[in-house]
């Protein structure tokens, strides 16, 4: 309930005073902490949160009570006080209190030009924000005593009042003011967008001007301690003599540097003693507000005033850098400068982004599917991309959607720019997979295949060759070679991160398919790797082949006899795979995909295919359509290939069993782990299990050497996790694998559910998009049940979750409620999965 | 454990004799019955199961001791008695005892012939079936004193001993042998085919034979008092003078009819005091046995014999017939005779069949999809199926696979034949929903399109509109026009539904999308409709114009125009579906297909189009591609298509809510049910659920009637179920769709499972194929999730199910069981649906 005197809960700001972030706002309480600190802030006063909401309803406080503190011809500043200091406010008021008699007072003391100044830029500045009047009205015009005069007579012929001369009255309209326009929707809004909840409270402080005009050394300026784009140590801001407020940082040529520069004079060589105390300040308000401050002051005749201190502004990268030394120099805990990082912000770090500085000619908009920027000529296909990459030359792979054989041309191309397609479409998971920079679902680009054009939707067309920006991050696409800032995987990344891996306690894997990816989950410290697809070894032009006249085959042999072709590559890649993660689990989920992936899909593809086969085009065209399916994702796929056709899993076992002997021999046990997919039956891994164990006795027997193995199922259909009870007799793991249970729970493909995805996110339909954010009510029951049963029959089952998911704070954050061992992420997402696991750990999610 | 004497437990048949069925088998405890029912039964011993048992693994009863009972020159049979009559067992051995003594004996007192005929018969058939001789060498030749001493030779050279003279040894070499066939491997399967355990028991029965040669009347017969095919009551059977056993059935021209009889002499003019004495022995067992039996009976010079009696064979049309006669005199509880008939018997009932008599010409063999038989001229269009339909001439339609625009085709076919698709797919399920006779997945067909012809594995060409006759209960394609016989909808089995109705606690609709298929569930006594597709309502040609230029509009006001011409026709559809109904529940499914089914698939469909509607054919085209979807199971339908283009449900609301006034100011008040489908969240249900309400109210104002609705949830998504607690909140029902959650539970859609369905059970992968049966363990556990959770909210909940399954008895013991209100399945299945039902209820599954 709001008190009735609530309009009158103000309180000067000293030392002993009463003041509380909940009652009064951040900066209310920091200002006192600086007072504190023995600061020279200049008296101020704080208004509580429950006074400006009576304000706000109607209220007037006693403002000639606050200004009796201020003196007999009081100026003041008011500002913003809000419970965070994120959460913005309405902009600052100087200088109320200036009235006619004020104006003249200053003249004499201060000069009238300067007096007449500060009057005309209150007077417009009250006009246009108080009085809420015409802008155009009030124009910036050069300070004058015929533009002072003008201005008065404007405000008078607008409001048919004079401009108001008691200060009591301006500081309750300025108070009313800001107290309102905290109450509107725009603003409501804006800190809405920034976390903050809709009801949350504002205070305001109101402070005696310090002028920065006059006699002897006078103005104001801003100094930080750190670059608020690396966050590493250096003095930075301005000081203009003569001035108010922040006017010096938009680094008139006059404003002096502050530390000694190489550019131009600096505050150090003018006034040594002033920037001494400065320095001093920086550093007491670094060692007991723990944090980085940029602290606002003014000089008034060679007397230095603290007015205000906020945190540094500044990206990942600098947040990363302050919080690390924050904790190094024992300012802060390593639990806390953890704590500082949201994980999401570190996606930025890994890969260069659009310089935020730079022009932006944005042609198309779609989904930030894949952070990051890439530049590149366009090319329309993944064999012009391979061609390119072949060259040495950056290119963007612009497609309708892709489909697997695209994979190839992903990794050629350095950025991918897709018309269809959603956040977990082939082309979007493909591309964070491969930490390529990705825009999905630009819909109204036209890509005219023929022509190898792209036709933008303003009517703009680009050709084959020109060059273009992708935009990951932001989900834009731009003309042009537009200026990039690199990644930032500095020494800092590195430490907060083994800071989290100290705390956390639940494992991180990758979801790594090549020795690429491999390193990169070794550069980011994963744990292992959690998913192996071993579908993509298999679309290198030459195995590819062999796949094919594999699917041709009529006869088990014949089968065999071009899968033994094929054994020698995956032993390779399964080697390389094992050496790069070093005894480090490695988790490889045998075959998955339809087989008609593998064939051509065109007219032309199919008859280069039936030459290469020596085979009529009739008979390829034949199989083909026997192999087409009305829902490939619900098809012939998975363990349902594995069990019809068993000389694909035969040999997949072989190859890593042999890898496993391989690289064993010269180094440390491997220890591989065997996935089966699509599991829907326990019958399914009984089956399967009899046939790896028989292929793993007989390595044994040939190489003469006894090796272990573990394995598991991939639980992505619903009936997996219903029956993980059954299933687990004969696993010693489970993986949820969500981006397919997320599928089958909803019955939404998601290839297909970017057409009205968006739709249903913003009509609410959905909370988030599923395939986005773990859908904990749903899929995630599914995640409890299958865990609860499978761990019922065995105590000691490894669970984990291997879907995009993986690498998301809240769906890490209920895997690990559910008691998960670990979970697995793109590469790239690894080191924010490391760093929301320490968050869990801390208690903080 | 087996006694040490258990190979001599034998006991003779009296009235007071302890004889069990558990013990002595079937027919020994039947038998005993006729005893004691005063039938002149010659004499007989029963040898119990675990004598047999004993035999069987070496041990010999002392079989003098048992022939002891039959006189100084012991003449016998022995015939298997297994614990039930169906369980079949070895043939019949008459006449046991006959050596070079008896034969002597026989010859003076029967005359030569007959015993020298009797004699060789013997011989043959000892060496063949005991001494397991080779049977060519012992051929049926004519009886002739030279005949018997060649047999007598052969055996003696194949044995290297002379046929045995000792009837002991005779008795005990027929009762190891007998033994020992029940114990082989053949026998064992053939019995549990018919539903016995593999260790089933067996009895012996050693029975004085009743010679049937000889002076006076003497001669051997079966007569029954129903007729086997129709169960009407009507004498029937035949007696052969001087013979034995069974040859009278044969029908040789010399056998007598036994009731009078226009086609020759009967037994009734011959002997009548001997067919009055078989009439009152037929009553006497009717009544006291409680079943129609047929018995063999022997006249020895005069003197009636009954040797045995067996439950008279019957089809199911017999079946339901002689159950129901048998509860309406008063035999047996109407309870009983519910019971004794198997739900899935009716399935036959309903349809012509193949005439079991008649030449079978397979060509092709699949799944028997949809039961019954329909011959027809070949069409591969469905376009030549309603162009045959239209000049009236029956045809058989054959697709590859059939799409939804096939329906107006299934329609006008007779029968279906395709060469994909599983139990349920699209053809499947729309022919058992047509009750058109349906064969898919005839693998090996090969349809050519172009030269519309069909080639057959074995090589046989078929030209289109040439006369094939598709077996749809058997699942075969014959070659010609093969006999039929008629569905047998007749009184019996009216009266049969009539009383299970009145047992059973589980509710029955029918699944019906027409007037047509709402007729036949009227006729069927569905108690209403569980599901009304309404999509099938827009392929009409005038009416898939209007739906191509809804798909089209380019705006909401367009879209709204193309479906205001729809309006009338669908309110006409729930006009015709009310009335029929007359007043019992009428559950329709909101729109649900993509709807890329509603556009051609082929360039030429799509020129046509781009003609229909004005526009230029890349226009058309790029329409068709964006509606393309990777997985249309899993694309955008449903409810999805409901709240994403929401002009459609207004109008299928307003339509049925105008029909329902419309009918109900004509009769009783209709309160039409309302289904949502393809539900995954609680929000897509409270959007819907607004704007029918809304539709409700402005057609309540407009009409100036009150009306009520029920607003439901077709439950199909794994999601669905999991959330069915929330969803409850807004759904006055939920309705599980067992076919689509079946795919997505298992992640397997039926359209692709048919490719490897059949290996998946036949290696017992999958126990039955889950579109079938439902999969009470993982699809089940949904449906019990979903039913607790709903009712959990909303204790007033219906819950039904209206899949496939739902027509399957033990899905519906299934969905009993859980507490469900109603099952809905195909018009066709009604009937064994509502008898399965009353199985249930009676505890009898």
């Amino acid at each position: 309930m709001q008190k009735h005197t609530d309009f009158n809960d103000f309180a000067e700001i000293t030392a002993q005073a009463s003041i509380t972030v909940d009652r009064h706002g951040w900066r209310a309480k920091c200002l006192q902490r600086l007072v504190r600190l023995g600061l020279p802030v200049p008296r101020t006063v704080a208004i509580s949160a429950a006074a400006v909401r009576a304000i706000a309803a109607g209220q007037m406080p006693d403002t000639g009570a606050i200004l009796e503190r201020f003196g007999p011809l009081p100026l003041v500043s008011v500002r913003p006080s809000p419970g965070r200091t994120a959460w913005g406010g309405p902009g600052t008021m100087l200088n109320i209190g200036l009235n006619d008699a004020a104006h003249a007072a200053l003249s004499a003391s201060h000069g009238e030009a300067a007096a007449t100044a500060l009057y005309l830029r209150f007077v417009q500045s009250y006009a246009i924000h108080v009085a809420r009047l015409d802008p155009d009205r009030f124009a910036a015009d050069a300070p004058s005593p015929e533009a002072l005069r003008a201005a008065l007579a404007a405000y008078e012929a607008e409001t048919d009042d004079s401009f108001p001369q008691d200060p009591a009255r301006q500081l309750a309209e300025v108070l009313r003011s800001m107290a309102r326009a905290w109450e509107g929707t725009t603003a409501r809004l804006l800190r809405q967008a920034k976390g903050a909840p809709a009801e949350a409270p504002l205070g305001l402080v109101v402070q005696q001007m310090a002028l920065g005009f006059g006699p002897g050394v006078s103005g104001a300026g801003t100094v930080q301690f750190v670059r608020s784009d690396t966050g590493t140590a250096q003095v930075t801001g301005r000081f203009l003599a003569q001035s108010q407020g922040r006017e010096g940082l938009a680094g008139p040529a006059e404003a002096l540097f502050l530390a000694r520069d190489a550019r131009g004079p600096s505050l150090e060589e003018r006034c040594p003693e002033l920037m001494a105390d400065l320095l001093r300040h920086g550093a007491a308000c670094r060692a007991h507000l723990r944090e980085e401050m940029q602290i606002e002051f003014t000089v008034e005749d060679g007397t230095l005033r603290v007015l205000d201190a906020v945190p540094v502004a500044r990206g990942p990268r600098a947040a990363v850098r302050i919080a690390v030394a924050l904790a190094e120099d024992g300012v802060i805990p390593r639990e806390e400068a953890l704590l500082r990082i949201a994980p999401g912000a570190l996606a930025e770090l890994l890969h260069p982004q659009v310089d935020p500085a730079g022009p932006r000619d944005v042609f198309a908009r779609g989904l930030a599917a894949s952070p990051g920027a890439a530049r590149g000529a366009i090319v329309f296909s993944s064999s012009a991309a391979q061609a390119a990459a072949a060259r040495g030359e950056a290119c963007i792979l612009v497609r309708r959607e892709t489909v697997p054989e695209d994979i190839r041309g992903m990794h050629s191309a350095a950025g991918v720019l897709t018309e269809r397609g959603g956040m977990t479409s082939h082309a979007a998971v493909i591309a964070r997979g491969l930490g390529r920079p990705c825009v999905v679902g630009a819909s109204g680009l036209r890509i005219n295949w023929r022509d190898k054009t792209l036709t933008a939707p303003d009517g703009r067309v680009f050709a084959k060759g020109d060059v273009i920006t992708v935009d990951g991050t932001r989900g834009e696409a731009l003309a042009g070679s537009v200026a990039l800032v690199d990644a930032a995987l500095d020494d800092a990344f590195r430490t907060l991160l083994d800071w989290a891996d100290e705390v956390r306690d639940i494992g991180v894997r990758a979801n790594a398919d090549t020795p690429a990816d491999a390193q990169i989950a070794r550069t980011f410290n994963a744990g292992g790797i959690g998913l192996c697809r071993t579908e993509h070894m298999f679309f290198d032009a030459d195995r590819l082949t062999v796949m094919r006249e594999m699917i041709f085959a009529d006869r088990p042999d014949d089968r065999r006899a071009a899968l033994d072709r094929l054994l020698p590559m995956q032993r390779a890649d399964f080697i390389r795979l094992f050496e790069i993660m070093q005894g480090l689990p490695v988790c490889i989920r045998l075959f998955d995909p339809p087989l008609h992936e593998f064939l051509p899909h065109d007219r032309d593809g199919l008859r280069d295919l039936a030459e290469a086969l020596g085979r009529p085009l009739s008979e390829v065209t034949r199989r083909a359509e026997e192999l087409a399916e009305f829902n490939p994702m619900l098809g012939m796929r998975g363990v349902r290939l594995g069990i019809t056709l068993p000389e694909i899993y035969e040999m997949q076992a072989r190859a890593i069993f042999e890898a496993a002997v391989d690289v064993g021999r010269r180094g440390d046990a491997v220890v591989p782990e065997i996935m089966i997919p699509l599991v829907s039956a326990m019958r399914e891994v009984e089956l399967v299990k009899a046939r790896v164990d028989g292929v793993a006795a007989a390595v044994r027997v040939r190489e003469g050497v006894d090796f272990a193995y573990r394995l598991g199922v991939m639980v992505e259909t619903p009936r997996a996790a219903l029956r993980a009870g059954d299933i687990a007799n004969h696993a010693a793991f489970l993986s949820f694998g969500t981006n397919d249970l997320t599928q089958m729970t909803y019955g939404l493909s998601r290839d297909d559910a970017g057409r009205f995805m968006g739709a249903y996110v913003s009509q609410g339909v959905f909370p988030e998009d599923p395939f986005h954010v773990l859908d904990v009510d749903g899929v995630g029951e599914l995640l409890r049940i299958g865990a609860e049963r499978g761990r019922h029959t065995r105590p000691d089952l490894t669970l984990s979750i291997c879907g995009e998911h993986g690498g998301d704070p809240e769906s890490i954050a209920f895997c690990r409620r559910l008691g998960f061992d670990y979970v697995s992420c793109s590469p790239f997402r690894v080191p924010l999965a490391r760093l929301a696991a320490a968050h869990l750990a801390l208690g903080a999610i």
